[in-house]
């Protein structure tokens, strides 16, 4: 028997492609979070934007929750589909609609996967320089809705920075034609920027146009084992004024324990508290200079427990996978993971803060911290004890959450610095906005989606 | 005898500054456009956050419009008052708050001027790499309300992405703390993003946190003569790829015609129809190499009428002042000014086409085209001719604004670049936004300012 409610769509649109199989509805219905069951009423997988106007307009009229959907890659419960939505899955929209040399701008549909963005835009001699490790999986409509950062912040910003244009299916089935390419555009409230990072909450984005850049430069890669956080904020300054930084990366020695017990090759003799990789323009002899000029000086300071400039592409990738095999490495521990950010200044104040705040609460746990320098993000891996229930550690560990998430406040973090609310953070937002910016947040949802049915419950209870 | 509304406010802030001398009415009523009769009721000029909020939440009580205002150098009638509004002058807040040296960040209160604001991060040996003319006169809070542009969008961007952080106190008088200088943060809807480029009809801009950057490279600057704006594309595409540009400017000859006539030094013995001033970096002798390669280039594909490339910083100086000098040496005409975009890709059509409809409906008019290539921004200059009432000339203008318009949204251009659209862009706006999203934003602004009290009439009518 099906629900009425799919008989009405699929009557308006015969051709459309929607799925009710049970091992459908799990697959759609789930992130890479693993909190929930999956349970929605349908999947959608529509071809083009008529159909997903038609799609929330049917929505709209008979009150069915939408969750849009993309590579399912989240960490924080936002394509989650646990209560009878319809998944409208953009995974079918995924192809390169244009490319324009003189504006230099790339149009896809969101479905496209951030590799392909990458190896469409290396065709033409250019780059998109926002990358991270799901590169592979991840949607550019799911970067989008998350504002997703990753590795080349420092140097390229986060996903809003690359959006020259959106199209954006409302709550009400409006399709808007947001940004358009236009570089400079002083005309009213830029709602582009409005809809990055909002989660599915205020609509549907069903193409975007990506700003291309050149390809890096050639670079180099350099490894540094230190002693101390605070010694790792020395370097960092050193450096940044010295090299023209692409990544700045830190990992603890805890990381690089399960990154090696997973098969990766230690790159120092000893055990140091913290490690740095770091990778830079390397473009003739002044670059060259300034590189050995720079790692000098970190060692005359006495900041370097020891330290390793790779030779080769070979090296730099070896070096690379000490840092980008860390989440690999933990996921067979299920690890709770917290993706904070802290203004870069007060990533010292904070780290000390909340290292002696997790070391009291989770005495038995092991907490595995990994992140992004230059952009004051700071990954905290909690790993599941052998033997402990999933649900009871997961508990345990949202009970530590509130007191970091007050932690955070006081020092004028974010609870979601890359990751979304989505269901995980949800609980979390009054630490980072104040309760007159999610009443504003709310109200601007209402106008966007005035029936509600955009992923809700994500983000913030309506 | 004075307003009662006045005397409640006087008795409710006593030490707030409040003029209402008709000098001071006069002064504070009116921007750089002067097609309106000032008329304000009254001049607030607060002196910290909480008077703000408190001048605020008695225009909410009262019914009062408030005009948020700061060097009032803008040109669409954005901080005008001639209404009997309230203006709401931010000169006095103008200190910087202070800097944090590892965020790279300046901490301003809005009614600093650009200059300052280039000084104080000169004085930390960083830049803060937004500029245009306007620079001594016009506020950091100005620039916010209109996300300006300028000569070094090409490289930099707009107003738009060197804001960290800001205070936005709402048209409820709640103070919203947007950003706070968080480099990622995906936690909600970006409303920073939304107070930028608003114009005061969302609230004011009480503080800004700005981003700061390396000083530009030392540059090189080259001025050459074109027979064409087709080839003038082909230039601007041969030397984006083999120069680091800063900036790549052009003008007419109609422009160069009246700075030489300004006095300026004509730098070619002939004329030409266009002109382009380009600015990029010169490190070293690779750049010197590739400078002449890329002259070279566009000599022999027979591009280049002539062209010279400064010879020392005060050659470099004058050939800047025949771009910079235009708006100058045009302001006794008492311009009638466009400030339009399209994308990048779009400005040879969308010129060739306004060029003839300029030409077919000002046949008696000196019109004069300059702007900023790498960024699809083009002022038109229509000026008045000798002897034209005032009223008569801008009637006969927006006549043509209007057909203008509609070639733009042919184009999917905009009807303002970076100008805002005020009161003189006003009833424009569909050329560049649709209905729906005129909607949303009226939607969006109810939400901010609930009362309408922030700057009404302004971008659109309420």
């Amino acid at each position: 028997m099906t629900d009425p409610r799919l008989d009405l769509l699929r009557q308006s649109l015969p051709g459309l492609r929607l799925e009710t199989d049970p091992a459908e509805l799990e697959h759609y219905g789930r992130d890479w979070t693993r909190r929930w069951t999956p349970a929605p009423l349908a999947i959608a997988l529509p071809g083009e934007v008529g159909e997903v106007q038609a799609i929330v307009r049917w929505a709209a009229a008979h009150g069915v929750a939408i969750v849009p959907s993309g590579g399912r890659t989240g960490l924080s419960g936002g394509a989650v589909a646990a209560n009878g939505e319809l998944v409208l899955s953009l995974v079918r929209m995924n192809r390169v609609l244009g490319f324009d040399p003189v504006d230099r701008t790339l149009a896809v549909q969101p479905g496209i996967t951030l590799q392909a963005v990458h190896e469409a835009a290396a065709e033409h001699g250019l780059a998109y320089p926002v990358d991270f490790a799901a590169r592979g999986s991840c949607s550019i409509g799911g970067n989008i809705a998350t504002n997703a950062g990753g590795i080349r912040v420092l140097r390229h910003g986060n996903t809003r920075e690359w959006i020259a244009g959106l199209k954006l299916v409302t709550g009400s089935g409006e399709l808007l034609d947001l940004g358009r390419g236009l570089v400079k555009n002083s005309s009213g409230y830029d709602l582009r920027h409005l809809a990055v990072g909002s989660e599915g909450t205020l609509g549907v984005v069903v193409e975007a146009t990506l700003k291309l850049t050149d390809p890096p430069p050639p670079t180099q890669v350099m490894l540094l084992a230190l002693p101390s956080f605070d010694v790792l904020m020395q370097v960092f300054a050193a450096l940044r004024t010295r090299l023209r930084l692409e990544a700045f990366e830190f990992f603890t020695d805890r990381a690089l324990h399960h990154v090696l017990a997973h098969g990766g090759q230690a790159p120092f003799a000893d055990v140091h508290p913290y490690y740095v990789v770091t990778e830079f323009a390397m473009q003739g002899e002044a670059d060259e200079a300034a590189m050995l000029a720079a790692f000098e000086h970190c060692v005359a300071q006495g900041w370097v427990g020891d330290g390793v400039i790779a030779q080769g592409d070979a090296q730099a990738a070896q070096l690379w996978r000490l840092r980008e095999g860390i989440t690999e490495s933990l996921a067979r521990h299920a690890p709770y993971k917290n993706d904070v950010s802290v203004r870069v200044s007060a990533m010292p104040a904070f780290l000390a803060e909340a290292q002696d705040l997790l070391g009291r609460e989770y005495p038995r746990f092991d907490v595995v911290w990994f992140g992004h320098v230059g952009d004051g993000n700071l990954h905290i891996n909690v790993l599941r004890p052998e033997g402990m229930d999933g649900a009871e550690f997961v508990g345990q560990c949202e009970q530590v959450t509130k007191l970091l998430a007050a932690t955070l406040q006081r020092h004028g973090g974010s609870i979601s610095a890359e990751h979304g609310m989505g269901l995980v953070k949800k609980p979390y937002l009054w630490s980072t906005r104040s309760a007159a910016e999610i009443e504003v947040m709310r109200g601007i949802r209402r106008v966007l989606d005035p029936h509600g049915i955009m992923n809700p419950g994500k983000l913030f209870d309506p």
